[in-house]
């Protein structure tokens, strides 16, 4: 019963055995092996369109970087309070993106509207320098709150984007999570919604360490290289992270390891439901997070179930926990087990 | 016949083994996991002290935030012309160290001499701020021609450090080589010559992904964790580095492949002496500096024998290659073979 | 009838005169100047207690170079939402720290409270490197809505910040105006109540360019002339600057235009609520933020008047402009008329 | 006798009456004011074409500012070994840059060369993200050994800056004096020589405090007010500069005290040759580099002469000091009188 985090699995058999197939021979180094080459067209097929792909070390330095490509003197980028880069990154993208600054926009359940948006970039005019200026918008797919934007409402986002002319950045580090739940293409969630640049993250839903910075259009990604250099996250032995992706994306692995997580996470939502309890926003993805009276959760603990609490910002009053309960979050991953599942269910019920 | 680098080599039989072996199960992220802390431990075991260790994703970084530990507004950081900080990292020492200056400091076969240090650093007189400040001083074991640094010159080294106050960093990407070649121990090579920080590697000596900045005093380690982070070197799946560090040190595997790529440089060198070559420099590691006749080299290219031309910086003239000849970099790993050392030594003979 | 802002203002008589006086002969350059050590010798007896000041080009770069002192990776610094350095002065402060991050702290009237700083650095918990660390807490004195933190509010917030070990530093751009208002000492108002540097603003009150960075323990200044001198910030010709601050402080000259300009702010205060009007605020220091009707404003350009719009967040809906009413900012300096005053007023009434 | 400096000079009498005619009346803050207005035409005038131009505070931050503008992740700024960016300014350009790096340029007198600068650029091939890229090429005028680049100089050097597409930034600390001394058009000796981008002093030939970045192609200067604010550098009463610069360019003043402070450098330079002495660099400007024996050079000190000693770097060794000589370096300003002058060459002769 270890819901504590995606991160916290292994990698998959697909993934390991691609990793073993490509562990002897030579290649050359730095990422002008022939394996991330065949690794960079098959974003290109997989995104039907011409994408520029760099491999970069961790969802922080895929996140940051890509600002970094879009930074301004003075650059304020725009995300919902509770992004990741805006609370976990320590700092990373603004220290990156050489002192850029995270401006928070509200949003129910982990999700930017377009209105608050355009509302929050209205604090920084064009040309008056006192204020700087807006560098970019960045959003999270899916969420922190295990949510997901519809294709609209990127597009709005974009829209908004689009008037003061910045970049749509997207913070895809449970891509294939969101891809599968909404069901539409790679192409539709991103550049065909007006992604500009996307964090696309495989180490959570399988990989050991596999994150890529797409820009969809090539001309934009111009010079990334050095950003990424300068900053200690081009890999010497790049074949590694290009294996791994083999072995992900071989016949549909990436889609069924996704599927089966948020499978999970819908099993647990509706037995926690069954049980009489609530989630503070609807599961989406493979996030589930339940409001639980405390003695339930001393109950689950006691049993050896693991989990982080969650501060379950922004709920209305009527959702929002009362002073007898907590909200949880449980994660599931490729590596979640039915049962496992089941036993945590049990739990809930006296 | 591929003598390009030894970071075109995969990963070993024990380190893909021991990432086979951790590929299952669920453990915590970003470093807390069991094994990351065994692998700690052993760092201790290995140095005979009580080391700080931070695993980060390259050996730029590893150097550059090592660096970034001990910066000063205005410091220079003091290393050989021909770094690899100061020649091949795209400014992430500067950049990461918020600006910091790669003074260069002369001296014959990579190694910088201690009244070289001693001069450089007296353009930089304490308390004068329009010069800047001293802020470290890093080594590179073995240097960037191959060479060793003796145990004591690292000591000589550090007092020129000591006079200012400063750090002794040292940059071991290729640490293993040094160590065998030296015939040392760990802490001999280090904090016993007076290195106060490492930049362990442990890539190009047969893992995928496996870079370590070692503190050898824990209180200078304090608050490095938030520098890793904010550059976003902070892996989520530790263990999957761990796991190939288990690989590496289990049985002496690691001293073993740096010994096999030593050796491979040896006969490479003796071949060439054998068939009235040079080489540059002494051949102390795992690469060789032949100067060669270009049309000799012109034969190995036909061949398909793959290196790369190489500056042959500050040679004396009756060293220096003449109009007819080229200076070569060849760098053996685990991976080569007798074979193929020998087929390229019998291309030397017309 | 020009309330636009006290930067608009020249230089005061004495000041000239002291500038005129100083500007032939020869002087060390680069602040190693008679004039300036004695003009710092000044600072520590208006202080009572031995300082170190440094003389920077910009409030901004006083507030930014003073929180660069204190600057840590991931580093969060606290200040009021509308803090000058949140949101005018470009991302200098997340610049010059290489990265830290401004964290809103909400409150009443421009001040931020002590229970509102503890529970935003609750998010920043020591040694969760995701979030962190926390970094410095920054206060306005006056505020940006012309307000003031009593003595013991200052205590307060230096309490909290005591708890999480960081220093307390005060934006004084318009230091005198406070000064005068609250009829304390410069001791009281800095070091006793907690203060550990001041940035020290004499521009707004009678100086062309004077603002200086004032240390109140030597041993936390020691390197802060290279974080100064690294930003661009060290004038050739320092006794330009101490000249000024020679005529500001001369007989007290600095104290009787704060308070003039205070007293300008009272008139305009007590007219406007003689007319039945209101301000958004206390007029505490030389700023007014009167609530008028709109056709009353239109009045005002119509007649002349200069002042800038202001949103008045953060009112409580009592007493937050109505749709028919919008608020202003009206600024005081020493070179604010009485005439100039009444001439307004007179407009209020119809 | 004080040659130490030209920054040990105050103001001159136009300047001092500039800014005493401008000290009353309200103006719009931060360089919106009329008078910056008009003296940014003047500007325009004097260099006889239309140039974009912003005040900052010290001449470091006027190189550093002009050379972020151009700044690139990995970027080589290309200059003298000697310049006042590499070694006098305590790493501004490489932190206002967020990490450039400085390759130093060798050259005979203070003056890098076309062929030199070739080559040093030739270790930053394009493409080659290692070793980062090129990114501008800085030359100072007059330069640190006090002599002048001709036109024909400056054009070869931006005709290799061109080669690579960089910029070419011009330091002209003092710039009236080598404007006098070539007796060429400030259009001549900048934009149509290839200068990109000025940084023009006016501080040490008779103003305050009054450096301006000066962009010949107001499209180049697009952004940069965001860069000099987010440095700290934007003034609040921008018209102290401007007033200043109106004296300074009235009836031609700034050449007059140009001509003054070269005048007595020859006539420094003159009576040493005189007295059979030799100067390291021809006198070109306001710097004069005696190489005296250093019995001489006590004498001097004896008699109350300021200077300070030189590093004579890189003469050939007939020229260089011997073991009895030491370089010195004499600078005068408008303030240096003829009096003074003959009394230290009367020190000369025994």
């Amino acid at each position: 019963m270890n819901f504590s985090s995606d991160n916290w699995a292994g990698a998959t058999a697909p993934v390991m055995a691609a990793l073993n197939r490509h562990s002897t021979g030579l290649a050359p180094a730095y990422g002008t092996d022939p394996l991330t080459e065949d690794i960079s067209a098959r974003f290109s097929e997989i995104f039907e369109t011409e994408v520029t792909v760099f491999f970069v070390s961790t969802g922080s330095a895929a996140n940051s970087l890509a600002l970094s490509a879009f930074a301004k003197p003075g650059g304020a980028i725009f995300c919902h309070r509770d992004a990741h880069i805006q609370v976990d990154e320590c700092g990373a993208p603004e220290f990156l993106t050489s002192g850029g600054k995270l401006v928070s926009v509200s949003g129910a359940a982990g999700k930017i509207t377009a209105e608050a948006l355009r509302e929050a970039m209205s604090a920084f005019p064009d040309g008056v320098v006192h204020h700087g200026q807006v560098a970019s918008v960045s959003i999270t797919q899916p969420t922190e709150c295990g949510t997901l934007y519809t294709l609209e409402e990127i597009r709005q986002i974009k829209a908004v984007a689009d008037e003061r002319g910045v970049p749509l950045h997207m913070d895809g580090a449970r891509f294939a999570n969101a891809l599968v739940s909404l069901g539409c293409t790679p192409a539709d969630m991103t550049w065909k919604a007006g992604v500009d640049v996307l964090s696309f993250g495989a180490t959570k839903n399988g990989c050991w360490c596999a994150e890529v910075v797409v820009f969809f259009d090539p001309k934009k990604a111009l010079g990334f290289e050095y950003f990424r250099k300068r900053a200690g996250h081009l890999f010497s032995k790049s074949r590694f992270v290009a294996a791994q992706l083999e072995g992900y994306f071989e016949d549909d692995a990436w889609l069924e390891t996704a599927a089966q997580s948020n499978n999970m996470a819908l099993r647990l939502a509706q037995g926690i439901r069954a049980s009489g309890g609530r989630t503070a926003w609807p599961v989406e993805a493979n996030e589930v997070f339940p409001i639980l009276p405390k003695d339930t959760v001393k109950r689950l603990q006691d049993a050896g179930a693991l989990f982080y609490d969650w501060p379950a910002n922004g709920l209305p009053d009527d959702m929002a926990p009362s002073e007898n309960e907590v909200c949880l979050r449980l994660v599931t991953s490729f590596a979640t087990q039915a049962a496992d599942v089941d036993c945590f269910l049990e739990l809930l019920k006296v």
